[in-house]
């Protein structure tokens, strides 16, 4: 089918964090491509990307980028899309210039940005806007967030029920 | 007719920030509701609000809030919506502790940050979304976009006409 | 016995850090319950929790998380009983974003916050808030000063004896 | 009668900002007494106030201080009693250092810290710690809960009453 | 004659900034144009502007914006030309998320980044870079340089023949 | 008398920050000269008056400077004097640049740092260098100190006396 | 040849980081000199390798430097050539402090900032200016630039080739 | 011999940052004493430490903190002797609250405050302070500063001999 989604990133070296918005919209069964396309090395390809999105299909475009992070706010300028922007983590400034390259976008051209390096809440605003217009998606979502909720319900079960000194102990085999 | 889009925030002194998304919507012809709803103050009204919200017909929640502020957060936890966080500047950390509030949410629970103080942005994100289902809306974002670039090239032809100094002597009566 | 003090964290990851309450706590034989209560993937159980923690007993809260921290917050806007926030450390933002989100509070909803991962802090603030009617707790807290401070001397006295180069070659094995 | 809070600060240019703490307690009817007390010009006289403020009845502490403000953090190490820290604003780094100095304190020492500015939030601290253990103490503050909730509902009516333009137009003369 | 600097910005707004540039070159007799080329509200205009300037004559691009500034980023992706970067200085973050905007680019792109609102120095920089071969505008920089020199000393001439008070005291006038 | 201390500074926009280490200097009655040397305009006569300070008789150098703040670093790394830097408030980074570029000296050239805009402290630590050695100025400093001690306990009694209210009322005219 | 490039930086501890400058002017073909120049311990080396730098034919000088990082600006202030400038990376500050110290320069001194660590990018600045005049680097460039933008389209086209969960399989073994 | 200089820190933990104070004062052959004296958790032991330091013959005190550091200027509030602060790097905050906690001091108790982590430069510091009035010092430091430089010229002298690729092959076995 045709994807919904578009998931682009700076560089490939971006696909670690944003392979959790893929993984997320396969939880949803809602189709995605997902492409790297850099504003700086191929502004030519972001431009082509960016203006040909609403004509084959895309719905939400998500961007993910780091440092001087100009992907997000770039193709939003290109597209009446809406476009989700992920701040990628950076070894010097942690990702804070990331966060203030994609947030602080001026009056005219909106980046939804999520918090820095977090991928699948990113997927999950573009699931949440689909879910406007799709009662299916929307009752997944539904599940989603008890599934949420009673994950948590279940960890504090298990606390209440073992104590935290144990609760720690098994924590520790999971890293 | 029933309002689309919700805007909230926590004080009647962030309303000076928050006029410019109902403005923006106004301009768009877009029906929205504009209401005070503090997270802290009033937890119970804040509950009350973001369970309706859904049922009331409302397709997309702006929350506007500064400092600690929980507001965009918790409404995005208590309805499927999406929301659109606005972090409003504040006298000590100049919406930067704002910002970090709303925007650095764990997984599960996104909300749609936009700028410091950018509350036009958030109904223009609002605007973009309406738009994937709704092709008069999306017209109508064709031309705005138009519109901001026209006035740029406006501007710039002004200033390639009567030159640098006489444009900023023509600034200063406007502000 | 009924417990006094409700530890509470919005995540289990958190419990790492916010262990150092309870041990805290147990040193004191002073009562407590520890919980995992998420802001916003269990806000109806975060509800519950706060809004009955006063008829259950409880005196005080030591709500712990990271991000955008807002269980501290919240459940501070849910019950009357004085609550200390514990803003945990973030590998974005290193517990900067935490602590914005839970000290940068409004007029009307405080929360007593302590340094980013000082969990142990939040439970002494605890005691010393439960000393204040309570004389054999205040006997305790004066003990647990006077050993802090004896414990102090001692090193220097060690170090005195034994020279700098000796202490930093006998602080080596214990990491 | 004797008081029961002590407010203090390191200069009586932080007195604008703490008045707050005061005005809060007496609208609570709780005595409070004000005083200057510096960590670093009057280290004879804190170390006094500290050490006798339990002596004197006083059972909680509030103290103000700006830039590299000790005076929270060394009154917590000279008392049992609960201390609660408000960093004061300053001109060049904005409260950011006055936050750091008092919040970042290490084991065993805590200061319980509240917003840059936020006097209000402290004295509101100290009457929940108070309430603990003082059932009118604790109607009053749900009265004011009460109040601030009605408070925020008021004005939100009054907005739906009268609309966002007027009710700006409205907010101006009252600054 | 064919300008051989382009000072771009992204808005009017930016002119007050950006008009330094403009004096310098001018008291250096060098010929620019100056244009207003938004990154995000013409897209098509900054890409035909970039893509255009090495082919029209010029070899130095001046680009000033602010908050999110993908301007000399992007024009930096577009031209062989060597971009200089002016952050503008914003009323919520002063211009720290310009700086970071600018100069945090990823390899392969750099951007020659000057402090925030320096456009002075923007234009210095361009008038370096064409000293390099141009025998004139060398010799025009070395008497900049001297006069410069010769200023401080002036002052400290001053200064030192009136004392710090009278000179404190001629300085307010001057504001 | 030869000057003991010299104060420099990098420009003339410095000195009402500046003047008050020379206003420090004569209450304490200790010779001083005060010139302006700019490390980046005038750095050949930095690198003169460097050198020279020692053999003039100079002991102690406090130098103010803002920005990308070289002055007190470089004159540090030209005279074995002690240097006693003071970073100075600037428009767009509020002094955190100057702060940083002063303080943070790599292993070999230590710059003493003092709070951004506060030359008194400079002239005051100067005094306390001098003070090692001269009985004179150790005894003045005591004084100084008991001074300060005592204009804080007036200042609180005064407090006491006429109640935080009033003493507000009176602080305001003294604006 | 003669050296066009000099690269200095403060200490052998910033070489691994500026030797990608090194690398990059290998691969243009590019005539360059690497040396080390402290400008603390080195003050006099430092003023000698600036005066001579344009009489011994060198067109652009590119200088690194960690923490309170004057190389860069001071080198400026001694000569007419343009001066790029590196923040190296810092344990303590991450390189905020390098940045601040190297791109805050004064109005006059201008020094052409690349991103924090981005060595490559410092010699990329330089290619660029040297192209200008330039014919065969000029071409190189385009090249350069060409082969960026296929290196990309070249990973986009490998991961709509295999995926993105194979495409990560294969990332991790090349680090 | 009667110690010249002491040297004071929080923590033992704080020892292996410190114990470069000692070491580089054991290389200008001053005697120092190291002490562990903490301000929060031995607030007496500080009092008395500070209180003798100037009689028992102390000319300089250098006091190494982390996190809320008031050591030093505690210290420096209870004693006429120049103090030097040393920030140390924390786990959360990476030194900067130890730094503004330090260098923020009101005006009236200077701080000589140097970069984070450095106390070599804070014994640097206190050497230079002795050496004013001691001329055996004075000469033991400029020789040290013409070691530091020749130590620089050496190794840029290797770096010409052996080629950066060589040099950096060789740094690598040091680590």
């Amino acid at each position: 089918m045709k994807p919904l989604i578009g998931i682009i990133m700076g560089s490939d070296s971006d696909l670690p964090v944003m392979q959790e918005a893929a993984k997320l919209l396969e939880e949803f069964q809602i189709d995605f491509e997902i492409s790297i396309v850099s504003a700086h090395r191929t502004p030519d390809f972001m431009y082509q990307y960016a203006q040909e999105s609403e004509g084959r299909g895309l719905k939400v475009i998500i961007a993910g980028a780091g440092g001087a992070a100009h992907l997000p706010g770039m193709t939003a300028s290109l597209t009446n899309l809406p476009v989700i922007g992920v701040p990628v983590i950076t070894k010097t400034l942690q990702g804070l210039d990331s966060l203030f390259s994609i947030v602080q976008m001026p009056p005219g051209i909106p980046v939804a940005t999520v918090a820095i390096n977090n991928a699948k809440n990113a997927a999950l605003l573009a699931v949440k806007i689909l879910a406007i217009s799709d009662q299916t998606i929307r009752q997944k979502l539904s599940d989603y967030q008890k599934n949420l909720n009673q994950s948590v319900r279940d960890k504090n079960n298990q606390l209440q029920k073992i104590g935290y000194q144990q609760y720690i102990n098994d924590l520790i085999p999971k890293n």
